[in-house]
């Protein structure tokens, strides 16, 4: 019998995630497929659809290579309207402060945040602030909110054998950021988060490609491995992917394999997985490669006939290998 | 030079607000006279108003008498889109959890906030849980984001003179029953948070009063006087509270004693100012009072074309006192 809430990390992770989600289901009395990213309402009669997300971001180290706490509490709330096919129009802000927090470092996140909520062009318009003792918060949490609007009509889409799987860019760069600086390792130059919105990238792809695109996804927590692992979760059909075409950077491989954790498993804080009609895959690549955020995308996998809900990867050395459901690492407070 | 955020509370606690309000309006581009209780926008063209909200709930004790935070932070929410005059309709709930928390803690939490919103009428529709490591929060933190929508054609209008202000029922009474949770009081029989939703009284009194009602506001943080200060401030009118009629418990007074606070400046969790036209001022406490959170509704004081700006209390003895400003206590975590 469990009776206390432990860190989600080692091999009790999934199972304390899972426990939360239960009780928080079953006492809210929600239906575990209603949950997604994002709750999806009708203002009034006729009007288009809205998004609604919730977000808190406890991450430590605060600053990092590639951004701060306060950039991914906007691109975090920005991304999860976004992979739902919304067009994010506003968030809120919550901050919970710990005392003798340095004003100075609180002016970089906010200026930070305006920097990312500009680029994103979503406008940050109404907060809150909580100041806590020494020693009853670590630095500064950051809840963000958002509202956002379905201006295509951009909706699920079954998944059928053949569909080919798209990521934008490389693969476990926030994660394997937060991991090196942690652990002050001096030998990663290069290495950055991909924190990044990802709105301005999807919303021109659901425009142009609105039944070409059947689901959408930010790997974050869990990484590429756990979306993937969702997608299949008890369907038909399973996922493959080529390990051979995995964009992942060299220095990302190195942390990985010197801290024993896989990339494909690591947050992404700028990365959609998007599942695509085979046919229209390419055009699709072409069109995100067109973009900053889509520049390095990659068609790295497929919906196969084989292993009917597991994800697998197909080794450069013609071995295959399953991706379990999340039974190893999940790192504490990476976003 | 200020370089560290102080906690809000003792004679620092006004300007360390204002400080951190400054400076997230700076860096956010907002002005001041954007930031009210929540913010409105339109949906589409033609469609009505909605209200959009967030509040962050650290408060400790986390179980009280009256409530606990689950509670407080659906209410909170509630409250503050009713007293801009919108229907609560959605809210998302994030969680800050401390590893170790206990399981049957949680289990109780997330039952008294189904409790509450389901009293409210109000519905969960999203959320987020962040476990930190032990150390790293105080036990547990909810951010709650609401949205509602204004069903009736409440605005804020020109206060004048002669106008009246209601409070639905007695004073201070969250505040000072954390006060005594926390400092062990054993002689507080009686004395419980006033934790209630406000949208059922409100929106009953907006749909029979919209054009008597000129302004609404939930007295939380800094209490009663901080309210009617905001509302007096640079403005060419004083307001007048009469001592008398202030509805203050005799376990709210006593409690205040010994602390040496004020309850005028005390956080209430379920009570609401209204400035409403004299000539209607009777028949709107009338309507009040036949609801369980307005039945101990009073008239407390008047608009006044003396002391402009300011507002003061009329004694029993017959003496005046000025209110100030909150220059006293802001007592942290009260909510």
């Amino acid at each position: 019998m469990v009776e206390k809430i432990t860190l989600a990390h080692g091999s009790g992770g999934k199972l304390m995630n899972q426990l939360i989600g239960d009780l928080i289901t079953k006492h809210f009395g929600m239906k575990e497929e209603d949950i997604d990213d994002a709750y999806v309402f009708i203002p009034e009669p006729d009007t288009k659809r809205f998004a609604f997300t919730t977000d808190t971001f406890t991450v430590s180290p605060i600053f990092f290579p590639g951004g701060d706490i306060g950039k991914l509490a906007i691109n975090g709330t920005v991304n999860d309207l976004s992979v739902m096919g919304a067009k994010p129009l506003f968030l809120s802000v919550g901050f919970v402060i710990e005392e003798g927090f340095l004003i100075s470092d609180l002016e970089k996140i906010l200026s930070s945040m305006k920097g990312a909520a500009d680029y994103a062009s979503v406008r940050i318009v109404t907060g809150d602030t909580k100041v806590v003792e020494q020693g009853k918060a670590d630095r500064i949490f950051i809840n963000t909110t958002g509202i956002g609007k379905f201006e295509a009509d951009i909706q699920r889409r079954p998944i059928e054998i053949g569909d080919k799987v798209i990521i934008n860019g490389t693969i476990g760069d926030h994660g394997i950021s937060i991991m090196a600086e942690r652990n002050k390792f001096t030998f990663t130059r290069g290495l950055k988060s991909d924190c990044a919105p990802l709105n301005h990238l999807i919303l021109n792809l659901v425009k142009k490609f609105p039944e070409s695109i059947k689901f959408m996804r930010d790997p974050t927590r869990g990484g590429v491995a756990s979306v993937l692992n969702e997608i299949a979760k008890g369907k038909p059909f399973g996922i493959k992917l080529y390990e051979e075409m995995l964009p992942i950077k060299e220095e990302v491989k190195g942390v990985s394999e010197i801290l024993g954790i896989d990339p494909l498993y690591i947050a992404n804080e700028g990365k959609v997985i998007i599942i695509v009609k085979d046919k229209d895959a390419e055009d699709v690549l072409d069109e995100m490669k067109k973009t900053k955020e889509g520049k390095d995308a990659h068609i790295i996998g497929e919906v196969i006939d084989k292993y009917p809900g597991k994800v697998y990867m197909e080794t450069t050395i013609g071995g295959r290998r399953i991706l379990p459901l999340l039974t190893g690492e999940q790192l504490p407070r990476i976003c």
